[in-house]
This record gives structure tokens, sequence and C-alpha cells, in this order.
């Protein structure tokens, strides 16, 4: 399976890791995602098609913290979060594209990840996300940061569009 | 056609503007966007639909500069380009996003640059490019850089990728 997908490369190569989806993620600081969610709206018409809340979060606390709202802008999505850790918060500055990461979502995350590291990525961490299960982060030679994952919930908000 | 294209819309906003088109954006500094283009072919199966050089390139400059190409990654499209002025060399740092922007294509780029000023978000500069006319690059209340234009050579996008 691997060596197919390394003989195969280039077009053929998204075929063979069963690519769903690439999607911009931007990462908000200061609990401001909501804010950020509304201004898209407004600004830019965009549709918010879900939003989900972190699912660690106390019900005593006042601020809502988004994992991720999914936006639609135009027929592109975006995705945008409360920054939710000590990595998310400090790293913006660090790396090339600051709040922003590229978020891949595949069939396959051994495979896609697999494959991007032979091109020369960097595994930056594992971390596991609660909906989607084990989700991989890449930097790539530009410094941008790559999030393969499963899809997260297509189902849910293929349903959730349709309604 | 182009009246009910607008009305049948799902944001009424999106289509009171004719939004046309949102995509990410990566100015890649040091001259290595060529370099980014063949790792994410490599990486992430991306396809290159086009690419356009600057045409104030001239001949016997060794390094191509690429004024942007198109790569279609899943479904979504991501456009990478050389970083060409010192805003763009100089500015990925000082604003959330780094490198990267986003790109909001539109049928009428003053009607959706007045929605977004109306929601909140300034104005950074006008810039003329040769083949899209004029652009606007507007901040948002996060600090994301988003850059509003009519579509770029959509037609010849199209063919591009039909071919």
């Amino acid at each position: 399976m691997a060596e197919e997908a390394a003989e195969q490369q280039s077009g053929e190569a998204a075929a063979v890791v069963g690519l769903l989806g690439f999607k911009p993620h931007l990462a908000v600081p200061g609990m401001k995602a909501d804010a950020a969610v509304q201004f898209y709206k407004a600004a830019f018409g965009a549709e918010e098609l879900r939003r989900v809340a972190h699912p660690k979060r106390k019900a005593e606390q006042e601020l809502p913290l988004i994992l991720f709202a999914e936006l639609k802008i135009g027929s592109s999505l975006l995705l945008v979060s409360d920054c939710i850790d000590a990595a998310g918060e400090g790293g913006t500055a660090a790396v090339i594209g600051g709040g922003i990461s590229f978020r891949l979502e595949t069939e396959d995350v051994d495979a896609a990840v697999k494959m991007a590291v032979a091109a020369g990525a960097e595994v930056v961490s594992e971390v596991a996300e609660d909906e989607s299960g084990v989700v991989v982060k890449l930097k790539d030679p530009v410094g941008v940061v790559w999030v393969v994952s499963a899809a997260v919930g297509n189902k849910t908000l293929d349903a959730e569009a349709e309604a």
C-alpha cells in the first residue's frame, strides 16, 4: 500500500491517500473566536455550518470556548477556533502562518502523514481530538503548520448543511 | 442569469456582493515558492492548475518569480506566491496569519469592500494587479489580511483545468 503510494506520486497520490478536504484553520487569541465568526458573517457573508464547543470546558465558565466553528465562504470552508492551549497561544509568532494552519482531512491519516514526511515534512506532534481521533501536526519546509486528520464528522455536517 | 444566481445564494450577504471564491494565499519568503509548490505536490498530492509569473520580472533574472501558482488540494484551492515587495517580506511577522492571507474573489470589489468596512474591517491598501485590476487589502479585527479582488482569470483557469 505504501509502496503503491510512493510509485504513483503527484496527481494520483491524492487519490491513494483518500484526500477529503483542505481547510484553512484560524486560531484566534484572547477568546475572540465568536467575535471573529460574527464579523466574518457580517463582513464576508460567511455562513456558519456548525459549531463545536470544547468538550472539556466546565459549565461554570462563562465564555464559550469554540473548538471549531465551520464557516462557508463562497464555496470554500474556513475553520475558526479559540486558542485552547499553550502551543496554540504561544506558537503563533514562531511559525509562518501565525494563527493560521492548514487542515488536511483524509481517509487514512497514517498514509497521508507517511507521504508528507517522505516529501520532507516534519512531524511536530500527535494529539488526540475527541471527535476525530488522532490528528498529526506537521510543519512543512516553508514553516506552515498542517494538521492531518480524519474527516471531522462530515456526515453530521452534511446533514446540518442540508437542513 | 446573474440575478438568478444572486437570488439563490445561501447567505444573503454573499448574494449581494456576488462572492465567487475564498482561497488561502501563502506568500513564501526567500524565493522559495517553486520549492513550496513542488513540496505540496509530493507531500499532499496537490495539483498545479496554473502558474503566473510576475509580469515585470526581467528576462535576465535567473530565478523564476511566481506571482501566483494555483494549487488544488482535495476539492479546495491554495494560492502560492513568492514575496514580491517590501510589505510582503517584512510584514509576515507583524500580523496574525504571517505569510498567509485570505483572498476573496467577488463580482463587485467595491461592494464587497464596503460591506466589510461597515462590519469593522480596515482598508490597508489598494494595489493594482495586472491581470485582475484593482485589489483591496483589508485587515480584519483579528488581524488577518484579506485581499478582495475580482476573479483572477477564472475562464482561463477553467480552460486549463479541463485541458
